[in-house]
């Protein structure tokens, strides 16, 4: 710890790790600061409390910590720092989390949603950097979005808002883990393209599949021609009802080769009528987009303070 | 006009009739504010500029009149009070109207969309008053739709969100006016009910066919139940995306008998799954919400001068 000034840390608290990162904590908020450290320990799923605690210890050292931001899989009460639900991690469920963490360490922590985390930080200091209206699309098991205004993530009046891989593109479809039929998520959620990939002969998670197509086998090309003409469906129904000045695309599905989402571009750019359709990007934040969302909302804070 | 103290005028300019509401600049926003004056010109299509103003003048009296707010059928850049696009008044198309207008009157003069007018009415004043994030949707010839969160409209980043009219519904559906087929208003706009129940070997417009359905006819009956399941879907892709508080259902398809917007909010109950499903009530300010709209900007432009 070289750093004399006051510091924030940022947590992504995951399924399986928690990712840190600790800055100054008057950094500038125009781009990501440099971190004075950075890194991944073990999640604490029995008892977080204790665990996390026990990770901040170890962070702060004798540095002056002015303030912790976490987030966490699941819904969230930002404004309480209680997590109402998370399906990951069902220890957390109901718990005054923020409320118990400031007790223990004796410094302000928020608690917020790991998709709003990642969303604003992709919009801020990532891919939509310097767009008003970014639209924030996490491609994996499931698919998560999230739109960010000016920076704030918009999240309707129930926290949930942004279920982009809920949309129904196929009525008659597949039946989704939500209990509707033919949800985007029924077609282009890592399940279903492995799935879609085993009935084809394929071998190997979805990450084969997209290597297959990019290679040229039309068993594979056909899949994901399907996922990415699904994606533009839905992508054409965001732009009707959201109306985004951008729309990022990241999670593993959307990782080199880009493929399925250069393909979903095309259709989208095709089939569009009256849709103002925003440039489609790959997020450039990775799997650190969640932790630099935590230390932008602390940035924020501490800013508003000052 | 007995009102002594400074005034603001809110004009709704339609493709036919010009609606006017005069009232006290400084009035309270926590309600519609009780009209000095109230009514109706037809609309100066062929030189809008000097018939606007001129209606403006024969209202304004000897009145100290501080500010007009005028919204327009169309898409409007409001920043800079240029109606961008009307397809009803063609004669406005491009014109800085805002500017114009403040030149010919000597008063300040915004420009806001016709829908986005109604929206924060309704969500202000009328049926989705005190809730935080409203949709006002309005069920006519075509389908509008604006997302308001706390008390102002969130426009995209093209001022072309809320186009509920235009989710695909029906992927191998009739082809609609944008060009695309199956959406929501192929099914449930005023013309497609129109051919449906033509089709049908009914008489009349859409009322006729509501009135036939509230009365019990069958084939009316399976009209409406189609159209209201097709709305049902729409709502629940907002749902998924937007997540509001309450859902407002303006326009003339709305109307009492509600049978088909009371219809859809039963499927949507009955078919939700995730789903936040709000409040679905039908809009109260009728046609009168575009023009308290234009008052509503307008007392709050002069509040935030205060």
């Amino acid at each position: 710890m070289r750093h004399a000034g006051p510091v924030v840390l940022g947590l992504d608290v995951g399924g399986s790790s928690v990712k840190h990162l600790l800055a100054p904590a008057l950094a500038s908020m125009d781009a990501p600061p440099t971190p004075l450290a950075r890194g991944r320990h073990s999640t604490p799923k029995a008892a977080p409390v204790e665990g996390l605690s026990a990770i901040v210890d170890s962070l702060r050292g004798d540095a002056d910590l002015e303030r912790v931001v976490l987030s966490i899989p699941g819904l969230v009460d930002e404004a309480e720092g209680v997590v109402v639900r998370s399906t990951n991690i069902p220890s957390l469920d109901g718990r005054p989390l923020g409320a118990q963490l400031s007790a223990a360490l004796g410094v302000p922590v928020d608690v917020i949603n790991d998709g709003h985390a990642a969303a604003v930080a992709e919009a801020s200091w990532g891919a939509g950097a310097g767009i008003d209206d970014v639209f924030v699309l996490a491609l994996g098991t499931g698919i998560a979005g999230a739109h960010v205004a000016h920076g704030r993530v918009v999240p309707g009046a129930h926290g949930s808002a942004g279920e982009l891989g809920h949309i129904t593109i196929e009525p008659d479809g597949h039946v989704c883990s939500c209990g509707r039929r033919g949800c985007l998520e029924t077609i282009i959620g890592a399940p279903a393209l492995r799935r879609a990939w085993a009935e084809a002969g394929g071998a190997g998670g979805p990450e084969k599949l997209l290597a297959a197509s990019s290679a040229g086998d039309a068993a594979a090309k056909a899949i994901v021609e399907r996922a990415s003409s699904a994606l533009a469906e839905a992508i054409l129904t965001l732009c009707a009802l959201v109306d985004p000045g951008c729309i990022v695309i990241g999670g593993g599905l959307a990782q080199a080769p880009h493929e399925l989402v250069t393909l979903a571009a095309r259709y989208v750019g095709a089939r569009a009528s009256f849709h103002r359709v925003p440039p489609i990007v790959p997020a450039t934040l990775g799997e650190w987009a969640g932790v630099n969302g935590t230390v932008l909302t602390a940035l924020r804070r501490q800013h508003a303070l000052v």
